[in-house]
């Protein structure tokens, strides 16, 4: 578990690896994506993903998923203020093997609340050829290491 | 169905009502946000979240089904490039009723591609109250309007 103090620009961290199904892709879409090229082989096919396609709300929650079980680890959990530059550069196919690469851009720490801060960090979600099927940059909340008591005694 | 000439910077457009349950909650988490504070109600209540919050890409996805059955109906589907400015400024709660205000602030031609264009769409997600879930601006892919006959002849 890493304190706000433990993050600092330029860290990388990985992630597990998951595969993704057709049936999946599907089940996805038909409860939040309800459009042919994500729930239709044939249909998919004459659309402009030419093939089934994973919604982009699919790629990022799997993003999500594997943000909370990987290298990370913030102290507190994964809790995102929002994201920036989310971006689907190229179709999530099934069969598809994901992992992330992320990689720390800024640490700061806030000024309203003392005990947190805040990390950006840049996600990328990359297929089994290592292209990206999304990127993000998101503002996640990370505590600060509790100090051992709050009536700290300074010796000199 | 709409086109790319059909939207201009300033429309706005609503979408249908949805309730969000605690289990809805629960079941999303468990695939894609396994985190205490979306998943059980006591230690929900023991975390910074107060009591039991979806994971903000269970708003994100819920977000994704109001658009694509909305009023904004681009033709050919709601098809996102991606965002900008994501944020969830209050959690959503298990008995939120959504639904969405969509505000048009753009309508680009592609250089690229004389068939297509950009719409930017300020989408923002309300709860019962009125008070914003969530928050973002999509950039969505919308055909141009097909001509007639592609060897049009200009008569003067």
């Amino acid at each position: 578990m890493r304190y706000l103090e433990d993050f600092a620009a330029g860290q990388t961290y990985g992630s597990a690896r998951l595969v993704v199904t057709a049936e999946q892709i599907r089940m996805f879409a038909a409860e939040f994506d309800p459009q042919p090229f994500h729930l239709d082989e044939a249909r998919a096919r004459d659309s402009m993903f030419r093939g089934l396609a994973a919604s982009g709300w699919h790629t990022a929650a799997l993003t999500m998923r594997l943000l909370v079980q990987g290298e990370l680890r913030p102290a507190g959990g994964v809790i995102g203020l929002g994201g920036e530059e989310l971006r689907w550069p190229r179709p999530l196919r099934p069969g598809d093997e994901l992992h992330l690469h992320c990689e720390v851009l800024e640490v700061r720490e806030s000024r309203s609340r003392p005990t947190q801060g805040v990390i950006r960090v840049r996600t990328q979600t990359l297929n089994q050829h290592g292209e990206a099927v999304q990127t993000m940059i998101a503002n996640l909340l990370v505590p600060r290491r509790p100090t051992p008591n709050s009536g700290d005694t300074i010796v000199q």
